[in-house]
C-alpha cells in the first residue's frame, strides 16, 4: 500500500468510528433525543458497532483506527507488517497516527452536526463535553490511568490473539470485544482505550463553535492518551507468550 | 432475473422489513403492549433484525429493500449490476423502487393488523403516526435533513465496503450496522435512512381506517425521502476512493 | 435416522428451548430474582438464545423443536425430507410432534425446579401462569389469532429462506430471528409462535404441584395452537414463490 | 502441548474471563460508576463477552476456563483428548484446574484494581462481595444447588454438542450460550456455573486489602463448587446419547 492509501483508509475508518461512537453518547446524554436515558448497554453497543463499521471501512490498512493498536503491533516481536503490503517503518507508523487523528476530528465534527439542534438546546456544558471526550466518574488520575491501562491491555491483547483462532466473524469479533470492554471496564473512566478517540474529539470540542460550551478539560486529557499507549504496549510485549503454543 | 422476480423479491423483503420495523415501534410506543417502554435499544434491535429478516427474503435481488441503496449502487462508478442477473437499467431501477414501495405499504398494513386492538385503545394520534412514519425530536427541516444525509451515508457507504472484507456473517452484517446507526444517529430524527421505509407506511397511515388517527404530517414527509437519496448518492460516489486500494 | 433418534433429538432440543425460554420469563416476572424487571429486550434475548441452545441440541433431526416448523415443511411442495435421513411420512410427522410435546413438558418442569423458591414466595397466580403459558395483553381471540398467524408466518417463512442465502451463522440465524420477532410482534400476545411452546408448559402448569397456582386458562389455549399452525402452513405454501428465483 | 503451556493458556484465559466478568458486576453494582443500574441484560452480556475474550486467549488449550467443562469432558466416554495435543491424564486434569484457579484469583484482583476508587467509596460490604462471589437471591442451599446443577448442565451439554453442528461462529457460540444461561437461569443464584469463577474471586476477596469489606460468606461457597461439578458430570455422561445419531 502507498502512504496515501494508508492515510485515507485509517482516516475514513476512524472518522466512521468516532461519528458513530460520539453519536451514541449524544443520543444517550443530550436532552430531547429519542434515545435519551437509553442506558449504558445502548452506549456499549453503539461504540462496539461503531468499531464494526470503522473496521469495514479501514479494512485495507488492517483497520487499526486506534494508535494503541498500532503501538501494540509495533512492539510485538512477532509482528511482520501492519497490514498486507504495509511494512512497519517510522513513516508508516506516523501515517497511521496522522490518519487516525485527522479522522477522529472529522468524525466528531460530523457527530456534532448530526445532533446540532440538541447541542443548541442542551443547557449543561458538561453533557456537551461528555459527547466528545471521556471523563472519569471519580477523578483520581493515578487510578483512572490504571483502569485505562487494564482496559486497553484487554483490547489489544485479545485482538492479537484473534489470528490464532479460526472463526468466520470478521469485524464482528473486535466489535463484540469492545461491547464487552465497555460493559465490564467502562464504569470508572468511560473507556477511551484509544488515544485518538479521546484527543481528536477533544480538539474538535475546542475548535468548533458549539453553543454554550465550557472547558475542554485539558488537565485530564493526557490520561486517556498515556494509559492506552501503556496498555497496548504491555499487550504487544506479552502476546508472544501465548501465540507460541497456539501457533506450534 | 426477470423483472417480475425482482419485483416480488424486493416486495416480499421490504414488506418483511416494514412489518417487523413498524412492529417494534408499536410494541414500544402503544399502550398495554408487553414491550411498552422497552427502551430505545429494543427499538434498535427490532429494526436491525427487521433488516436481517428482510435481507434473507430478498436475497435473490441483492436485498436492497431501500431505494437509497439502489441509488447508491446506481451512482457508484464501480457497480456492475444490481444483483447476479439483474443489470442496471432504467427498467430494473424503477422495478426496484416499485417493489420496495408496494412492499412497504403491505408491511405497514400487516403491522397495523398485528397491533389492531392496541391501536384501537391508544388515545394519542401522535403515537399512532409514530408507528408508521418518522418524525423529528426537534423540528428543524434543514438540520433534520443533515442528520438523515449523514446516517444514510453511513449505511450505504459501509454496505458498499462489505464486499472488500471477508466474513461469514451474511445478512447479519447489515443488520448489526442498522442497530448501530439507530443507537448512534437515530436520536434526532428516528432514522428513516430509507425513503420507502418512511413514505410507504405514511401512505398506509393515510389510507387505512385507523381508529382515531390524526394527520399524516405530509409537511415533513419529503425530508426522509430527499435526505436518504442524497446520503446514498454521496456514499456511492465516494466508495471507489477506498475500494481501489482494498481491491488492489 | 430411526424414529427413536428423531424422538430423542426433538425431545432434548425442545426441553432445552422451553427450560431456557420459561426460565427467562420466570427471571423477569417472579419476585426477588436477580433479573426482576429486566425488561422486554432481556426476555427477547432469553427466548432467542433458548432457540440457539435448542437448535444445537436437536441438530440431527433438523432442529424443528416447533410443530409449526414441521407443518411448514410438510406443506411446502419443495420439501424433500425433514432432515438428512428423516423422510416425510405420517409416522415421522407424529414422532416429531411427540418429541416436541414431551420435551416441552420436561423443559417447563425443569424451569419450575430452577425457580422453585421464587414460585413458592410469589403471591400472584397470574405471574406464575405467565412463566408457563402465553396470554394476550388485550384479550380478543380473533385479533390475538391474527397476531399469532402473522408472527409464525414470519418465523417459518424466513427459516425456509435460510437455505437460499450463504452465511456461516449456523443456529445463530434462527436465534436472532426469534429475538426480532419477539421485539417486533411479541407485544400483543407474548409470541407463542410454537404450539408445543404453549401447550407443553400449560400441561405442566396443570399437573405440577405449584404452590398457590391458579387457573391454567384453557379457554385461551387453542389460540396459540391454531394460530401458529395456520401461520406456518401459509409460510410453507408461499415459500416456493421466492425460492424458485433464488435457486434458479 | 506441554503442561506449562496448558497452565499458561488456562491461567491467562480464566484471568481474562474473571476480570471482565467481575468487572461488569462492579459496573452495575458499585456506586458512581457509569453503568450503575445498567440492568441485568448488561450483566449477562458482560459475562458472555468475558467468556468470548477468555476463549480467544485460551484457545490453544481448548479454552475450558471452567473446571466443570474439564470434568464434563473427563467423564464423557466419547472424549479423546482435552485439546489437540493435550491428552486426558491425571496430570493434565490437575494442571487445568490449577491454571483456572490461579487465573481466577488474578482476574478478580485486576477487576478490583480497575474499580479501586469505587470500592473505596462504596459503603455496602455486600455489594463489594457481590462483585467477587455469587450469592443466592433466596438462600436455600438445596434449591440453590438444583439451580446451579441445571444451569451448568445446560452450559456443558450444549458446549459438547457444538462439534456436531457446522457454523463459523468460533468463540461466539459459547459466549452467546452464556448470555442466554444468565438471562434465563441466573435469577435465583447469579449463575456461577463454574467453580473457579466463584472460588477464585472469593479467595481474592478474603486476601485483598479491600476497604470496608465484610465476610467472604464461606458458608455458601461449596454450593457453586459442588453444583457445577455435578451438572457438568451429568452433561458429560448424557452427551453420547445425542452425539451418536448426530455423528452417525
Amino acid at each position: 500500500m502507498t502512504l496515501i492509501e494508508i492515510f485515507l483508509s485509517e482516516m475514513f475508518g476512524t472518522a466512521m468510528l468516532i461519528l458513530l461512537g460520539c453519536g451514541v453518547v449524544a443520543n444517550a446524554a443530550l436532552g430531547k433525543t429519542k434515545g435519551n436515558n437509553g442506558g449504558f448497554l445502548m452506549v456499549n453497543f453503539g461504540w462496539g458497532l461503531a468499531v464494526f463499521a470503522g473496521v469495514y471501512v479501514a479494512f485495507a490498512s488492517g483497520a487499526h483506527i486506534n494508535p494503541a493498536v498500532t503501538v501494540g503491533i509495533l512492539v510485538n516481536p512477532d509482528s511482520a507488517e501492519y497490514a498486507p503490503g504495509a511494512s512497519i517503518t517510522l513513516a508508516t507508523t506516523l501515517i497511521y497516527f496522522a490518519g487516525q487523528m485527522v479522522g477522529a476530528v472529522i468524525g466528531a465534527t460530523l457527530a456534532w452536526l448530526s445532533y446540532k439542534r440538541h447541542f443548541d438546546e442542551e443547557p449543561d456544558p458538561a453533557a456537551k463535553l461528555g459527547v466528545f471526550a471521556t471523563g472519569p466518574a471519580i477523578r483520581s488520575k493515578g487510578w483512572n490511568m490504571v483502569t485505562e491501562i487494564i482496559a486497553t491491555f484487554v483490547l489489544v491483547f485479545v485482538v492479537l490473539m484473534f489470528d490464532n483462532t479460526p472463526s468466520g466473524l470478521g469485524p464482528l469479533a473486535v466489535a463484540l470485544l469492545v461491547v464487552g470492554i465497555g460493559a465490564s471496564l467502562g464504569g470508572p473512566t468511560g473507556y477511551a482505550i484509544n488515544p485518538a478517540r479521546d484527543l481528536g474529539p477533544r480538539i474538535a470540542h475546542a475548535l468548533l463553535p458549539i453553543k454554550g460550551k465550557g472547558t475542554s478539560d485539558w488537565g485530564y486529557s493526557w490520561v486517556p492518551i498515556i494509559g492506552p499507549v501503556i496498555g497496548g504496549s504491555i499487550a504487544g510485549l506479552l502476546a508472544p507468550i501465548l501465540s507460541a503454543s497456539a501457533g506450534g
